[in-house]
């Protein structure tokens, strides 16, 4: 069983969710299943206040985060996990059913060590799931098996449902003990999402300083570079100490007032 | 991975469902995962219009049964299994966590014999749930572990999602093999609910006229009657033996003009 530690250590990430309803639903599933923590991202005002009736979801509501960005929602997660309709193609990432990614999920959940490892759920928009973009990220991706008869256009499942069904197998595989033989043991120490973006920003900024970005503009796109740095496995000794190499390029560049501390 | 033979043995029975919207959600969740039989039960007519018109579920609504009774909704399955929240008392039937269910019920899906198993999956209404009544038409009860807060009233699962999650499990099992070991392995041949509520008819039938029921009233209400009939466990050979007999007491009786055929 999930204890109420490892429960709180899960984020559910709703990414340009339109319908205020669907945010009910989904906060009603994370109440059922005793999970707390909601963090809601829209580039404009969401309209949480429609949502926060939604039938015994009041306290999963009330809690809930409102965020501009996805880097703002997941900054303190170390293990980020999109959610995608079977079908979609993705060349960027591993993609995972959800009985296989659940063991993941919690082997993150249970990881010991100094900095307990916090995990985020995303679950893109209704209508047109994780873009590009939301996807550079996420460390991989799962997907619920669904069945799309001959013929018939791909679909996606109902917002509400698809968590239903996530949190589901999390709790699942809680009960069961799967988790004891996880098939990648997690990094002992994994860098946050915030300390990668960090990374990314730096290296944004030193491949413009550089002009790598004007000779190479195909690789210079924000989630190619968020993709690439997430690829280099940072833990979290590793993250401050490409920060600072980063940081002590633009210096030498011109581009910082003066040298970073060593770290 | 479930066969389309297999799938379409499902039933999904809705019992007095108020909500046409939930209606169509459930209809979403079984056209994602590739069921197809939905049965309503109400008695007034359904507002099935209105749930016809939920996104991609449009074939499944359309194939949707109106059923008035229970017993017409389960009549041609072998297996009927009701589902209901954590935390409520159930005296009468043997209750399995989702994880556990779904191995027998596709035990019952993959059994080999001249009556293929048709299995039914009720759900109660979003208020009440599935009523004693209701409850004795089901063979044994499922249940989809939740986590209510210490102090918290109880609360049930949104319809749409507990659908959503059921019918998940089932796939899920269908995929991983873990049918291959089922705990209880069903009955070569068993009856159909309709021989079942045969039965349960002409018993009654009998107790009333031989006084039975006037004298022990509290063993002749209808739902524990259903319940001992399930309890003798007739199969597909027995059933119409037991309804000869209980007709051949009822002539004898003087109740039925004349003798039935010998079976």
């Amino acid at each position: 069983m999930l204890s109420e530690a490892e429960l709180d250590r899960v984020c559910v990430v709703l990414v340009r969710a339109r319908n205020p309803s669907n945010i009910g639903a989904v906060a009603r599933a994370m109440h059922d299943f005793g999970f707390g923590r909601l963090r809601v991202v829209n580039d404009y005002p969401v309209p949480l206040e429609e949502a926060r009736s939604a039938v015994d979801a009041s306290a999963v509501m009330a809690a809930a985060l409102s965020c501009a960005r996805v880097a703002d929602a997941v900054a303190d997660c170390t293990l980020v996990v999109g959610t995608t309709a079977v079908g979609e193609r993705h060349l960027h990432h591993q993609l995972l059913p959800l009985a296989q990614a659940a063991p993941r999920l919690l082997a993150e959940l249970r990881r010991q060590g100094h900095r307990a490892g916090r995990v985020a759920l995303l679950f893109g928009s209704e209508k047109t799931g994780l873009s590009n973009d939301e996807l550079s990220h996420c460390n991989w991706l799962l997907t619920i098996p669904m069945r799309t008869p001959a013929g018939a256009r791909h679909v996606s499942m109902n917002l509400g449902q698809a968590a239903a069904v996530c949190l589901y197998e999390l709790v699942r595989n809680g009960e069961s003990g799967a988790e004891s033989n996880p098939p990648d043991a997690p990094a002992a120490n994994p860098a946050t999402a915030a300390q990668l973006e960090s990374i990314a920003a730096l290296l944004t900024e030193v491949m413009q300083a550089t002009e790598y970005t004007r000779r190479h503009a195909h690789n210079a796109d924000p989630a190619h570079i968020r993709r690439l740095v997430r690829r280099i496995g940072a833990d979290a000794i590793d993250a401050p100490v490409w920060i600072g190499i980063l940081k002590q390029i633009l210096w030498k560049l011109g581009l910082k007032p003066e040298a970073p501390p060593n770290p």
